[in-house]
């Protein structure tokens, strides 16, 4: 479809009665409550200046606020530049920058930067609204958000992300999931990130109640399940845990007839347990660049295919490339992906990631003889940490810049309590010397604390290959006590 | 999406043991099996000469063979022209000249046509089959089916129906009424006509079973529903009126979710009737040019709004023109509708119909106050009976040709088993005669039986306006006995 009618306005239309909305504090509200809410908001964010095209950044911690902001700068047409919550305040200005951002809203903080026109929601709410257009269709092709992401190499980039996409995402997740009108989802995952974003979309399309807590921790979720009736979920890995922890224990009882898990391969033992309290879990396999899941295991493989991340949803494709060419059955290679809620790109930045529609992850895995994915590991490089992707180049680059350090390299390790945690590897300049702590403090001015190595080793030399080229996957060969 | 996967290979991909059909004869197949039997059949109509954008005439009644023969075509990528098997050899002629027709697979008849390849589905059993091309992705633009409807004057002429139109409309009904992984939908709606094959295509995007009976009749629907669990159903009233009478009696159970009726709005009596049964009936309005519904009542309103059509589904558009004027709530005008499942268009036609994406429906209705459509009558020219669309126009010209025929008008009269039935108002060439059985002989040889007019009244002149237009809704005043 060439043009797409703006989600929550056509689900207002549809059926305004129904519970669009339910609040920490267990209040409801119906879609046509949420859209009076959006109606409102949109026209103080007029009147401030934001119009059709305007570059918006929000940076706001999950909350009925935070859908009200997206909603309302959807139905202005601005593109909105979604951002984590827990990084520094360079890395904010740095996202600012890179994204030609003009206004940023938040209900954190509401003084700290510059170059931006900085509100809160708060403030917000003594604003006389204006008149505007309203949106009521927007181009597929045109920009719903942007998300920031990082590479191997170099600084972090946008991910350019459509209304297409977004709708192309709810549409395909459909197909797998199904949909009944007595669904309700429970958003925990952050909405800054996709994962929690495009439930968002997926209220709006399906006409479905999306349930809010304070803290994405299990405790509250089962109480939250428990409570209206929650249907599906998507949680990370220690979430999960903790969740079944709480069922076994028969703390709670739940309603859920599917918990999405993603980033990551799952551990085989939660999985069976959770299938011995009845939790169905469908191991999903996603990321920025393909707005929320493409592989989703379908419940009938849950059994079969146990640490499966299944088949590439309804109308997307997948295949794992071993040195440029197609892999065999069970051969491990490069996991490449294609579909209609595949981003185009970066902003301003070629990247050779995308080629021909084909997104190329970076990601390792195989696709046994029936087809199913098992993603071996994400990529290299990459480190997953308590659901937050942490990418070592970013680190890297901040660590360099110390004066004493000559060449650096950081890489995960396992950690029982976040799954993996940053490590550093440090060459110092001749005849200098720096602690273990400065450095780490060194970083905390730059980075988000969750990215601050954990450890860091003071080495002679790295790793490189004949090409010079760091090889981060024997980093860790280079700990005290271990063999090179 | 610019491009769509040939719906029944991502199926299989996906969840190839699904039960994907059950046959009259309560047998089972899954989504493989059918993909199995339809990459044989396609291979053999490969063998036969057919190819990509082959055009192809489909006459055949609701069968397992009609689905291998609909999913093979598409299969290979042919254009598909579902003929309606109660017309007329002239009629079936005329179709296949017009539609550019090169073969004709049937399991009626094989020997009656010309300048057409005929085969029936038997006869294509023993051909060897023949390596293809599959056709994996298509683009959403790409013709997919052709099936004839007439306007308010003229010939019959084919409704253009994309690959695009069929997945927004199984979309759309999809965002309106839900899909649970135990749907079932029973196909008793002719598979020629759109109300039928949208099931097929829903099935295999959805994957969903659909169940096929031998009969279209309320007591083998009844039978098929209680054995096979089915939960949808799409149906004209008469059927439900039946269905109603054996729920009622109790003489079958049912697990029925959804039934849908469109071709008319639905006599309020038999809408409440079918509620105190706890049957969910759902008004739909649609035609050919929207590819199946376009408009629908949500389940909420099931009970506030009886008699009502719905609002428009998700993506959907829908006005009410009154002297090219937006009509005020209540007010009765011309229906308008547009969507990415409307057509583009008749097959080498001019329309005015069709205007800047919008459809000119020809249909009265007004939507009320909370903006739901009640379908007042169908264009005035339009006899529904039976189900089957009548077009006044067709008969006229058929009438008109014999050579003691002047002038003529059709219009339909109510009755009590087919709804409408087509009845003629003859202005004979001065001094001739011809009496009515010989003239209903005349139209027999030309025109399906079910549109052979019941009655054929003489008069001396035709109702007409100033610009000497026929005026239809007059015809009925002039028979003996009413009041001018």
């Amino acid at each position: 479809m060439k043009t797409l009618p703006n989600f929550l306005v056509e689900r207002v239309r549809l059926t305004p009665n129904r519970v669009a909305v339910v609040k920490p504090n267990d209040e409801q509200c119906t879609f046509k409550e949420l859209y009076d809410d959006v109606f409102q908001h949109a026209g103080r964010l007029s009147a401030i200046g934001i119009s059709k095209g305007s570059h918006v950044a929000v940076l706001m911690s999950n909350s009925y606020e935070m859908i009200v902001t997206v909603h309302a700068l959807h139905l202005i047409g601005a593109v909105i530049i979604l951002m984590n919550t827990r990084l520094s305040q360079q890395e904010w200005e740095y996202q600012l920058e890179d994204s030609d951002t003009s206004y940023l809203l938040t209900n954190l903080r509401s003084d700290r930067f510059k170059n931006v026109k900085v509100y809160s929601f708060e403030e917000l709410q003594t604003v006389t609204p204006n008149s505007f257009d309203i949106q009521k269709t927007v181009r597929s092709e045109d920009v719903a958000t942007m998300m920031y992401t990082s590479g191997t190499t170099g600084a972090p980039k946008a991910v350019i992300q459509t209304y297409g996409n977004h709708w192309s995402s709810a549409i395909a997740s459909m197909l797998n999931l199904g949909f009944k009108e007595d669904d309700a989802w429970l958003i925990c995952l952050p909405m800054f990130h996709v994962g929690g974003l495009s439930t968002l979309y997926k209220s709006a399309i399906y006409g479905m109640k999306v349930v809010l807590v304070e803290k994405a921790e299990a405790q509250s979720i089962a109480k939250a399940v428990q409570t209206h009736q929650v249907t599906i979920l998507s949680v990370v890995s220690k979430v999960l845990t903790d969740l079944v922890t709480l069922y076994t224990r028969k703390e709670y009882t739940h309603s859920l007839r599917c918990v999405l898990i993603g980033g990551g391969p799952a551990p085989l033992p939660l999985l069976k347990n959770s299938m011995e309290i009845k939790l169905p879990v469908y191991q999903t396999y996603g990321m920025t660049e393909t707005c929320s899941q493409i592989v989703t295991l379908a419940p009938e493989y849950m059994l079969s295919k146990v640490g499966s991340a299944g088949t590439a949803l309804y109308t997307c494709e997948l295949k794992v490339l071993n040195q440029d060419k197609m892999a065999s059955p069970n051969e491990i290679g490069e996991i490449v992906v294609k579909g209609p809620n595949v981003s185009k790109g970066y902003y301003k930045r070629e990247s050779s990631s995308f080629n021909d529609g084909w997104l190329y992850t970076g990601d390792m895995g195989y696709v046994d003889e029936d087809g199913f994915l098992f993603v071996v590991d994400r990529r290299s490089d990459l480190i997953i940490s308590g659901g937050e992707n942490i990418y070592p180049a970013e680190i890297e680059e901040v660590l360099v810049a110390h004066k004493n350090v000559l060449e650096v390299g950081v890489t995960g390790k396992d950690d029982v309590k976040w799954g993996k945690v940053p490590v550093a590897f440090v060459v110092l300049h001749k005849n200098t010397t720096v602690s273990k702590e400065e450095l780490q403090q060194f970083c905390k001015e730059k980075l988000a604390s969750y990215k601050v190595p954990k450890e860091i080793y003071f080495v002679e030399s790295l790793p490189r290959n004949a090409a010079n080229k760091l090889l981060r996957r024997k980093l860790l060969e280079l700990q005290p006590g271990e063999e090179k």
